[in-house]
């Protein structure tokens, strides 16, 4: 390539983002030598920040602190835990206002085809947190392969510490149509339909 | 939102880069907390070293010193000069090995309806540049309104220098199929046929 050696390395840096290849670094760097001094400094000092971003000792949620705002909520029913792989799912909970209890994220799911093994996330931590007084473990991870596996394996885990164990309900999306949804989808809405 | 207050800058300053959102600033984000320390400290001299970034003051490319390498180089054809819009359309022409003159690049295209004037893009520089010994210039601004808007407004001002002036030639991509060719492609592919 023929830019200058400074751009370039902006170019490498960026193509390292998921998803970023040649063309988008290309213009996401263009885009950057338009960038005030200010804004050069906030993304550096954004940056160097990241080393401090822990994870929630108690849930593994991304976290400020040792302890995460939620787990450090003592009005929140602590004996309700949503398992869910990813920080962001929290906050697509959190954004319905309709869950109280506790979180505990995974960071990942198990996928062994990708060497990911239950021991890789955070299983333990979820066994070691539970106890007697634990009512229930809600597991909410994704409706695919690896979150179903995910879900089955921590669900037999739980059995044999007798700790009611629920899964989130898959279905049609509300407001979706029928003739859109996808077969899966609709196999799972009629094996789980309830009466009203 | 939830996530911690330096997760949060992170993705503040990922969502200003162009055409990235909510979503794929998380994403990015992301993955950064995987980085090492040396990937961080990479980027961070990677943003540190935007501001070096110069142009050169020949040619208005992006360059590591007040004049790029293809300016500087005594071999190249410095009477022929192909205008183009953006430092990436240099490398598009470099790459093919078939163009051995020097380049002027405008930065930007007239855009009135952005309030993109002339006298806010490198047309100036190419004005002051322009002598009797020019044997050609090569309008090669995008095929766009913008581009052909551009394209007009130099040629003009070049014709009163009684420049040789040329535009490069728009019509069917090579490989491509007729069927999918846009109208407006194959309106100027009829128009500019040539005797073969």
């Amino acid at each position: 390539m023929m830019y200058p050696v400074k751009f370039e390395k902006l170019i490498e840096c960026l193509k390292r983002l998921p998803g970023v290849g040649q063309k988008s670094a290309e213009r996401y760097a263009m885009s950057m030598l338009e960038y005030s001094e200010e804004d050069i400094n906030d993304f550096i000092s954004a940056l160097a920040g990241i080393k401090e971003i822990k994870h929630c000792k108690i849930c593994g949620n991304l976290s400020d602190e040792d302890e995460c705002d939620i787990c450090k909520n003592k009005t929140r029913d602590h004996n309700t835990i949503l398992v869910v792989q990813e920080p962001k799912d929290v906050i697509a909970i959190e954004k319905t206002n309709e869950y109280s209890g506790v979180y505990h994220v995974l960071n990942g799911a198990i996928a062994t085809s990708k060497g990911i093994m239950p021991e890789d996330i955070n299983i333990q931590g979820l066994m070691d947190r539970v106890n007697k007084d634990t009512n229930e473990v809600i597991l909410a991870t994704n409706p695919t392969v690896e979150g179903e596996t995910t879900a089955l394996y921590i669900a037999k885990l739980l059995e044999q510490k007798e700790i009611k164990t629920t899964r989130i309900a898959h279905g049609l999306p509300m407001g979706g149509h029928l003739d859109y949804a996808d077969d899966l989808t609709l196999i799972k809405a009629l094996e789980d339909r309830k009466k009203i």
